[in-house]
């Protein structure tokens, strides 16, 4: 059968089910990505498992999401993590390295590999012709044991590219096409892959910019095939011999298609609010901005800061303008400095920042009150850049420099001056003795894991009793979301490593009760309506009041990504077969399910009796078998744990 | 009769009074400089006062302070102050420029003038023959609007230099030694003059450092001479016709006198939490630290990034360090691009930040819990870090590269590598265009304020009763500084222009229950040991209390800048008479004091009661005969309404 690269990756790390879209598959994982804002938990996780040593070809462990140290919090997670790193045998890459993905292009990243990170963002690897997918924490924690991930196998949506990009558009550009036809929820259960002759003008950074952002069309990962430029890319960064040729086979067919001319796509920008909502630059040109912003993880490339450098050589930033340069790996930013593209942006009046996130993610530079902010960054959901009703708009390195120089948003081909078309270097500044390698096996073992006061090993949880007589503390209306459940912002965020402290928030917003109440019970449960779970993935919305003795969420629907969470904490999701019986159930009653082992791997219906009312009514689950051998032991770290620690 | 560089400086600006040491005298106001933190405040108070245009021959508003934007009121603050120095005819400095103290001594500063600044580093400019003083807003405010600055008139302390530093040791251990003899308040009620033939080897740089850290001795100000240095250092920044030569006669007398053999200087250390808690380095060699820390006001110059770059090159921080390095000016960073020192910096491993105050005044950088951080700043009171443990120690560059680069505190002199004697660059890269200069008159005119929501009115105060019976809600120790009571940081600075929220923060590291229990109170009292109010030149730390109902603090002795705030804000600052009544008094005891009005214009001492303890005790104030107009008037705001707004 002739394949295209996406299922080349996928065939070659099949290890359960059948290549299918909509198919439960399991794959091998050959390397794992974590972020400082989710690694702490993969690690405690990783704690809590017994593991010995970490079981994938490469294991890196970045820091470069919580950089402003504005108390011990962040320093001390950063300590944390490299004790963790040497531990686990992982690599660690230190603050001021930069952000996780371009240092993994740049660094660590081969052709053919599959890469599971605990950042949405994680796709860019497929820049390389890797299959890179970012999943939850415990996931990620999972692979490093060993384990294989599984999900339903996507579609497969070709993107044949033709034609040239012309002056003054860039890659960023051509994810905002893809944007502006298909929306934010466009790939919702495809692999995106772009092949054609339009990939011969892409290098393998543009390619990193357009996989990068497959994130914000709700893909489950974007591929471009191995080809002769991630040769050159490899060959550049010193390691040629991490290169492999993975193209599909000629005529290969692809579940979508879909067909973009490069030399037809012109300067594009997201208005506020959503990256989905595009617009020519044109259109809306001529606007005051406040700020103007390049870097992150959407726009990592040399080229992306060189062509800014060399517009704003000899001229003069708007001084109403805030230009934010957030350099994205250390290499890079040495390179920058190295050919004077860093003086020229300074001298400019530009503000330097330290290789990593920031704004990117709400960690500073946030913009002015009614300010417009053009950012080379990947999304812009509202309140993201940390001004609540900011109006942030993603744009093109070209067009936030052009905006920036004019104080207006301006459509960079209107500025009257020659492009400067630059290419990535064939020499970059390649500094990996800045990443830590991992300690040998024997030293590993030694190390001890540093835990600030703010870190706090996870709690352990017990298996599920056969039967449960348990109260109901809470019921919540329709699309909770995990918002509701385990609010995020910079009060709770900061507690990201301590479940006993975050747990004190859970439901704060529907009921500040519940914890206290929680707490006093031995077991209790909760009752929702229709896509209980909605929206972030956050898995401390299941395991923060599954803490507080959560066992049985009853509710009319789960959304997805939560009702996987709450198995993998142990917390058992049953639906109503009868939406009316939600109205049989208050809280304060009580529920009694008999006999769990046997009813839930007999069938998919259970029943639940009301003790208090006196009624009895039928429930299903739509666990898998591994679901509910998870949930019957306590969850997935404690069904790890019963295999020894040692998956 | 002959005169000293201090007595030329004040003399040929005394508008009122006599120089005899404790007289007060009034001094007109050539220049100000005004930062963000306490500029906000001040251009305010401008706007209250109608004042139409600054009346200084140069004023500048920096933005130095609050870089962090963690949501929009930084940011909105930036613009507020653009705004209001286009309406007042202030030169502006955009955020990334750098913080304030280099940039005047580059940019502005000249030799023979006067210089107030709402900084209470501001006698760093005191490198270049200036007389430099630190205030609080509101008197800078009232120099801006053209009246002269009143103080008592200081004794001026001769410290001769002779000899020339060894190799490893520069100017911060210079002002250490300083420290080490005199501790924080050896310098207070005096300007410290540097001369002798020691000079020559110091460049304006390095008397900037000197002249910077005077300020940790609780000196008034610090002078040097201008001489062939400062020449040279004024025609390197492309302003030579700025320069005039100042300095003292010869067998010029000084009030007190001290001398340093600088070839007897070695490696010099301020252990937590004080920066007279001095030692040699050699002595405390081996801790293992967190950080180190380059950068800021108090070691701001190219040579200090430079030799640091130099010791770094080809060799890599220890990789459980932070190296955080802090560029002082974007013209000082532009150089250090240029010449590859920042390159060197970043592939050993440092996390650069954008040039301004950053982690000096805690916003962002604070170190790990328990973690030693080597700094080069001026500053290391208890939290002021951010991590409210801290251990935050002050070296000069060379020690806390040499410490980054082995993980450990050591000695510069035990590296074993060649010293670095750099010089600053004769030709540095001028960027003056980056600085925006004041609009002509008319066009300033019609500039409009431009106010964020978190930008809030003054709050308005009433006269001092004429006798009052109050609590004493707090009883504090020796050396209380501004930052205990009334915090910076990141977490409290974003209020800044917002009295009733950052009063909450007041006195939150000494006892977080103060704020509530003021609120409480019809005015109350606070009772300090000696040298209360120390450090930063806040006007918050007077007016925060205020607002809160503080209407007077007994103490052992006030420090200078802060007993100036507490009467512009209508708080009576007494004195014990005799210390030992220090221990007559606590917390919950209440004070009276009857007759207020005649008594402090009748003499300089009153009568205390501490009628809980039916004792009674005599205390002194310092008020001149306008500070005891703005008490009584209930603060200078009200004192200037009473006299139609215009000074």
């Amino acid at each position: 059968m002739k394949e295209n690269v996406a299922q080349k990756l996928i065939g070659s790390h099949l290890v359960q089910g059948k290549m299918s879209p909509g198919e439960e598959i399991g794959i091998a994982i050959d390397q794992t990505l974590t972020q400082d804002a989710t690694g702490t938990l993969v690690m405690l996780e990783l704690e809590a498992m017994g593991l010995q040593r970490a079981k994938t070809s490469l294991s890196v462990q970045y820091v470069d999401h919580n950089l402003i140290q504005e108390d011990y919090r962040n320093a001390d997670d950063h300590l944390f993590l490299r004790s963790a790193s040497r531990r686990f045998g992982l690599w660690y890459s230190r603050p001021g390295n930069g952000v996780s993905h371009p240092c993994h292009q740049e660094n660590f990243g081969k052709p053919g590999q599959t890469l599971l990170g605990s950042d949405s963002h994680t796709p860019a690897a497929g820049a390389l012709g890797m299959l890179a997918i970012g999943a939850g924490g415990l996931e990620v924690a999972l692979a490093i044991a060993g384990e294989p991930f599984f999900m339903r196998m996507p579609e497969i949506w070709g993107v044949r590219l033709t034609g040239r990009l012309q002056e003054w558009v860039s890659a960023k550009d051509v994810i905002l096409e893809m944007l502006r036809r298909h929306g934010v929820a466009g790939g919702v259960g495809r692999i995106i892959e772009y092949y054609g002759p339009g990939l011969d003008a892409l290098s393998a950074m543009d390619r990193h910019v357009i996989a990068n952002m497959g994130a914000e069309l709700g893909a489950t990962s974007t591929v471009f095939p191995s080809d002769t430029e991630v040769r050159r890319f490899l060959r550049a960064w010193k390691r040629e011999a991490d290169w492999s040729g993975l193209v599909a086979d000629e005529d290969a067919d692809y579940d979508v298609n879909d067909e973009i001319d490069l030399a037809s796509v012109e300067p594009l920008i997201a208005m506020p609010s959503s990256p989905g909502n595009v617009r020519a630059v044109r259109e809306v040109a001529g606007e005051p901005i406040q700020q103007a912003y390049i870097g992150s993880s959407a726009n990592p490339g040399y080229r992306d800061f060189a062509v800014a450098a060399v517009m704003t050589r000899d001229r003069v930033i708007d001084d109403r303008v805030s230009f934010d340069v957030n350099p994205t790996s250390r290499a890079q930013l040495e390179r920058l400095v190295q050919d004077g593209h860093i003086l020229s942006l300074l001298h400019a009046g530009a503000r330097l920042h330290q290789a990593g996130c920031n704004g990117c993610i709400g960690m500073g530079q946030a913009p002015a009150t009614k300010g417009i902010s053009l950012r080379t960054v990947p999304r812009n959901f509202p309140g993201r850049s940390g001004t609540r009703e900011d109006k942030v708009c993603l744009v093109s390195p070209e067009t936030a420099t052009a905006s920036a120089l004019c104080g207006v948003i301006t459509d960079p081909r209107t500025l009257g001056i020659p492009y400067p078309r630059i290419a990535d270097p064939d020499d970059p500044l390649v500094n990996r003795g800045i990443f830590v390698p991992p300690l040998a096996a024997e030293e590993a073992a030694k190390v001890v894991l540093e835990k600030g006061p703010n870190i706090a090993t996870l709690p352990t949880f017990e298996a599920l009793a056969d039967t449960l007589e348990i109260p109901v503390l809470l019921k919540v209306g329709d699309d909770v979301s995990t918002d509701e459940i385990m609010p995020a912002g910079a009060r709770v965020l900061p507690f990201r490593s301590n479940i006993p402290k975050i747990a004190e928030f859970a439901f704060e917003a529907i009921d500040s009760t519940y914890p206290e109440r929680a707490k006093q019970t031995q077991g209790h449960a909760v009752v929702g309506g229709c896509n209980y779970g909605q929206g972030s993935s956050r898995e401390h919305a299941a395991l923060a009041p599954r803490f507080l003795g959560l066992r049985v969420v009853l509710a009319k629907s789960f959304a997805r990504i939560h009702a996987q969470n709450l198995a993998n904490f142990g917390v058992l999701a049953l639906s109503f077969v009868d939406g009316g019986d939600y109205g049989r159930i208050e809280a304060g009653d009580t529920i009694r399910v008999a006999g769990l082992q046997k009813a839930l791997i007999a069938g998919a219906q259970l029943t639940v009796e009301n003790t208090t009312r006196g009624q009895a009514f039928t429930v299903s689950h739509a666990l898998s078998h591994r679901q509910i051998e998870y949930v019957l032991q306590g969850g997935l770290i404690c069904w790890m744990k019963a295999r020894g620690g040692q998956p």
